[in-house]
């Protein structure tokens, strides 16, 4: 009873002076803020039980002691009996909801655990506080295409207090995986296809929210991006010198540069080994190459999967052996790791994996100074959450994050002889959030025909039609979209794919979590459209709203302008309209390649020199491998791809010098001119090939890039400074090593546009 | 002159006596064919100069001294310089022309090189001697679909004798290669997707030709049937496990059981390294672990392409010691080994290399006996070429090979009241041969509207129309069609792929080396075709004449009859009327699993558990990966699948006990009746199921099989013996053990039809 009393006091924030007293002891040193951490772990570990420890490698959920969308305090009581857990998680809340169950919860850690152990609180933050209210931003990868950094950076800062006011110290974010199978619903998740443009934007991220003391969990550890088919889950096949060359690049720079406090394991295997259980991906590579210090978060139920869905462990208690051996430390939405206190008691599981997760874990929650501050701040709850500048910021990234991929005779932005516009489309007047958001709600957002209404005013009639859906083959809208084409001067169709959202609400989702595609075709009755109003000889623009590339070779073929937006956030109908208008100029690159068909995937740009077949390499032997039989293999629209309503001119390129030793740094100038007549940024992109390797490289990879705004009649000068040790390679006995020989640099406006290049070499 | 003098003498075979005498001396230990072939290499290599031994590491090309069809013996003169080579090729021959090549070369080798060493002479003979008027078997795809392997032995051992008539000594057969990305052109020469299939054919491949002295080069060592993007010769991702578990696996049968002396490498990288250039794969893996002891023969010019294709090389030399050193023997139709002598002249490669390569080389000539029988046996041109039994032979084969896919209501065979049949489409008076033939010319084979000419006379009115063709969307052809189908009884369909055939002859080919696709549903106007003689309402038959499977859901819902006949050689049209009504009961079992469509992929059977995601887990968890959105991540028709007249039942399954040791053998019985009213064939398939691994291993794995002819009302037993070490993995340190555990025995008639299990336990 007393236990229940103290609880009701604890709940309610204003009576938390009103407790009864407790027996006056000196206090612990893992208490006091001043300590060392490491003394402060130790001093804690020492005088924790197993069962205390063990606890804190599990994870608990709101749901498991939610009344309604309230903390049932009988219920927490019953579930937690005295012991503090590793994090908790409570999706599907307001921001308010959440900073109350949060309040509820950390009290209960603090005053009603033995040791007053605070939990992790969860939250995602992919593109925004998955909490009702908050802002919700592009998804990431629209991130990805602004190529700026400094945008995401500036976003988390902004997430934060929101994360603040309700109480979260960790995020399951960010998103690491690459899209390289763009089959996969989570595509949309990913900063692109591109191993160091995402690596920088997950080092704004982490960097981002570590300023202000929350815990970070890239994720998914490793090779996620890549599943066997494109289904959700599935094997990634590959080797030990692909993983290291592709997939753990981004890790690595984060884990470098940013030091995360966490990492999310993959559900998936790699060659045959769920990561779950994979001490050589969790340990080996992770902790003791890349020099991770932080904790392995289970992603939801991974530990479980391993007996019910991979079958490498009969039962929970097997599972529990396998993933903590391999290193991870703590086990999210599944019951395995209950099983670790007699897994130790038996004598199967040495406790010494025990000391070693929790110590991990609690580290993390001093480095947060989570015990000094467990508390959600809730004078932000009024002050920082969706305020005018965090709709400002989501705003301005929704701008930069637009592509121009087509734009025949300047068609776009619209002159001022458009005085109607055909609005049209199954998204012309829906937001796309894309998934992980808490609402596919318009009113939580601007949709394009909004954005357009108030921008234009009355100066455009704008007809609007929906047309179709875009998860039915029902063409019973065209027509009324091809009358108001008929009586516009111009039409622009909005069409592409509909995310998830959170908790999967949006029932004919077709991207998102678990909404994998066979066929990247535009779905439904789409492209019927887009054909049926370009029919009317208007001029057209698409203008893609989705979450992946989809197979668009019609629609490049006969539609004068095309722009992807991505899922662009709540302020995407602005950024559109904007765009379409001229009162912005487009300065997003494309972060994924296009492809032709599904049926030409791989399309990713740093494919090998083998990958294509003899087709771009004229003159070489005969025709064998040469092409595809009825089509090229190359990219719809390639990595990097961005117009401009301006025009950029590359016009020279300058290297520090042409021999380099393994231990020099490379810095390179390129001359760039704005040379059309509207200021306009443009994102300078630095490829590198090695010319001949000891193992096969890729035709070209990314190795720098800037946005720079230029302004009409200007020109800038873009300097890079590439240390040679960023050319390794992993050779044929997986050491890492730069090679003697020759590199061309190529600087250009996209992987397929290479403008400026020289050779250097190294010695 | 006194060279060209001896030269035109030995060309004339009945000349041979006429050559001058030479000086009589003691002959060397190497041409006494008593001696052990190691003396003998001994003896021989002590006498070679650096010159005389690199040549033995290259080849020769008809092409380089031919005047037209015929050596030109000054031409051959200069090229030669009085040195004997390691191989000689020349394709596009008649089996006569080549035999007068091989002769003329082999006459120089042993009478005009110093030591007299002859040179092998290779020929294709995947199904059937690719040179002009030898008997054409059908494609490898279709031996796979036999099940039968004693037919692949019966055809080696019916091709030999034509080989030994031109002089062939060596074929670049098997491939080995698994389909398991279907894009690829070259999926026709496979066996199929199966790992254990495939090595069974193998090994009665490579057996039969090792009987009668005739050198197998089984292929592509190692992974290549899976290239990135299904373009040939791309990079194969995977990692070391999935090489060992899957790729190895026939080649390890092959290497165990029949002991090639010869091996060629593939063009591909696996996990970036060129095959080509690679000691773990050439030497680790096929010496050292699997044992291999012949020679490895490059793919065509995959040496050279290591500098002009995978730049892992900056030059010839530099191609050559990549390759020389990871263990490539011989250098095919590319000129990198020239440079061997300087390499070692300079010092830069050991003449350790060179001596091992060589001797390899010698090895296998001595042991076919190739000294002491180097000449074409001419006799054999009358006797053992195309003849009667060869014929019969490729009709049995063919008919063994064809699959009956769907059948309802027993349309098939056709009863006595079709008195009129349509025979419509674009191979239904073609003869597709499939690739590596030597020629697509109807004349040389049975199309499959003279097949059923031939056997239903005047019985059954035949009205035929081609309808469309097979590489364009023209569709004037269709309505031919339709009034053919119109005025019949019944109709059936020929619809497909047609092949490349030997040195790409046919200028539209949608099928083999070079020739992939991006989309597996029929190309050109086929389904249209099917569509419209289907809207006639009149019983329908479609019969794919294919080198790989296509994406057919609409054929699969809408017409009642379905057989798959991949490529079916000469006597084809014979074997596909045979079927249609009834002389023959098809037997054939698909050996290649159909995609729904190209975004299905990969659609093998042996998937891991996770690569479905929770789509065949009923219960588990959520609904997060469950499947695509539009549809099953299921095969449109599973591996193993094939269809018979009469009916099968499966009634026990007994297993000589349920504990085993390590060492054990597994002994099962399985009961199988027939219980229709024809006599007919089943291939009785067992699986096997790892329930609960180390590591994923896949959801079944065909581990025996066996073609048994089961009389109407008649009953059979078919008896496996599996050695319990045939249940290994690779574990997650790489080593091969047998895990204890349960290990579930499906028996059924297709990988998705099983009819029979029972568990058994591994101590």
């Amino acid at each position: 009873m007393k236990k229940k009393l103290l609880f009701l006091f604890a709940i309610v924030p204003g009576l938390m002076l009103a407790q009864p007293k407790r027996k006056v002891v000196e206090a612990p040193l893992y208490k006091d803020a001043k300590a060392p951490i490491e003394a402060r772990v130790k001093d804690l570990m020492k005088r924790m039980t197993l069962q205390e420890k063990v606890a804190q490698m599990q994870d608990l959920s709101f749901s498991e002691f939610a009344d309604g969308k309230k903390i049932d305090a009988d219920k927490m009581n019953k579930r937690l009996k005295g012991l503090s857990y590793g994090v908790f998680e409570g999706m599907g809340l307001t921001v308010e909801e959440y900073a109350q169950a949060i309040n509820a919860i950390q009290h209960y850690m603090v005053e009603n655990t033995r040791l007053g152990i605070p939990v992790f609180t969860s939250s995602e933050a992919l593109h925004g506080c998955v909490h009702g209210g908050a802002t919700i931003y592009p998804q990431a990868i629209a991130l990805g295409s602004t190529f700026n950094p400094s945008l995401v950076n500036a976003m988390v800062k902004m997430i934060a207090p929101e994360l603040k006011a309700q109480g979260s110290n960790q995020v399951l974010s960010p998103d690491l995986d690459l899209a390289r199978e763009l089959r996969w619903g989570r595509v949309e998740e990913t900063y692109g296809e591109d191993p160091y443009l995402t690596g920088r934007m997950g080092v704004a991220f982490v960097k981002g929210f570590k300023d202000v003391d929350i815990v970070c969990t890239p994720k998914h550890f490793v090779a996620h991006g890549s599943p066997a088919g494109g289904l959700n889950l599935a094997t990634v096949a590959g080797g030990e010198r692909e993983l290291r060359s592709i997939y753990l690049k981004p890790f690595e720079a984060v884990i470098k540069e940013a030091q995360p406090l966490s990492i999310m394991n993959a559900y998936s295997s790699y060659d045959r080994v769920p990561v779950a259980a994979s001490h050589h991906i969790l340990t080996d590579i992770l902790r003791n190459e890349l020099g991770f210090k932080g904790y392995v978060y289970s992603d939801w139920a991974s530990v479980q999967m391993l007996y019910n869905f991979h079958y490498t462990a009969k039962d929970s208690a097997a599972a529990a052996l396998q993933a903590v051996k391999a290193g991870l430390d703590l086990e999210v939405w599944s019951d395995c790791y209950s099983t670790l206190d007699s897994l130790v008691q038996t004598g199967a599981l040495p406790v010494k994996y025990i000391d070693t997760a929790v110590a991990r874990v609690l580290r993390a929650k001093f480095m947060i100074g989570l015990f000094e501050n467990p508390y959600p701040e809730f004078e932000l709850l009024k002050t920082a959450v969706h305020t005018p500048q965090s709709v400002q910021l989501a705003l301005d990234i929704a701008r930069e994050s637009i592509v121009l991929m087509k734009n025949e005779n300047g068609l776009l932005p619209f002159k001022s002889n458009i005085k109607s516009l055909a609005v049209i489309g199954p998204s012309a007047d829906q937001v796309q959030f894309g998934d992980y958001t808490w609402t596919g709600d318009n009113k939580y957002g601007v949709t394009p025909l909004q954005g357009l209404r108030t921008l234009v005013g009355n100066s455009v009639t704008l007809n609007y039609a929906k047309g179709c859906q875009i998860h039915t083959q029902n063409k019973s809208g065209i027509a009324e979209a091809v009358a108001a084409a008929q009586k516009s001067d111009a039409a622009v169709i909005f069409v592409g794919s509909a995310s998830a959202s959170s908790g999967h609400k949006y029932p004919n989702a077709t991207s998102g979590e678990g909404y994998d595609l066979t066929d990247l075709t535009l779905t439904g009755a789409q492209e019927d459209l887009i054909k049926a109003v370009q029919a009317t000889g208007k001029p057209v623009v698409v203008v893609l709203v989705a979450g992946k590339p989809f197979a668009m070779p019609w629609v490049k073929k006969n539609i004068p302008a095309i722009v992807t937006q991505w899922y662009p956030g709540e302020q995407g109908g602005t950024a559109i309209a904007e765009v379409l208008f001229g009162k912005i100029n487009p300065s997003g690159k494309l972060n994924v390649s296009f492809p032709q068909s599904v049926g030409h995937l791989p399309v990713y740009y740093n494919h090998y020199p083998s990958d294509k077949g003899y087709y771009h390499k004229p003159g070489s032997v005969d025709s064998m491998g040469r092409d595809y039989v009825f089509s090229s293999p190359d990219a719809l629209w390639a990595f990097g791809t961005g117009l401009s309503y301006t025009n950029f001119r590359y016009s020279d390129m300058k290297v520090s010098k042409k021999l380099f030793s393994q231990k020099d740094t490379c810095h390179i100038e390129i001359t760039v001119s704005n040379t059309g007549d509207m200021d306009g940024k443009e994102v300078v992109q630095l490829y590198v090939r090695d010319k001949v390797s000891s193992v096969e490289t890729p035709v070209k990879e990314l190795k720098r890039f800037e946005k720079v705004l230029i302004k009409k009649g200007s020109t800038t000068k873009v300097a890079f400074d590439l240390p040679i040790s960023e050319l390794s390679l992993y050779n044929a006995d997986m050491q890492k090593v730069v090679e003697a020989g020759e590199y061309e640099l190529q600087a250009g406006t996209a992987s397929d546009n290479i403008l400026l290049q020289t050779t250097i070499t190294v010695k």
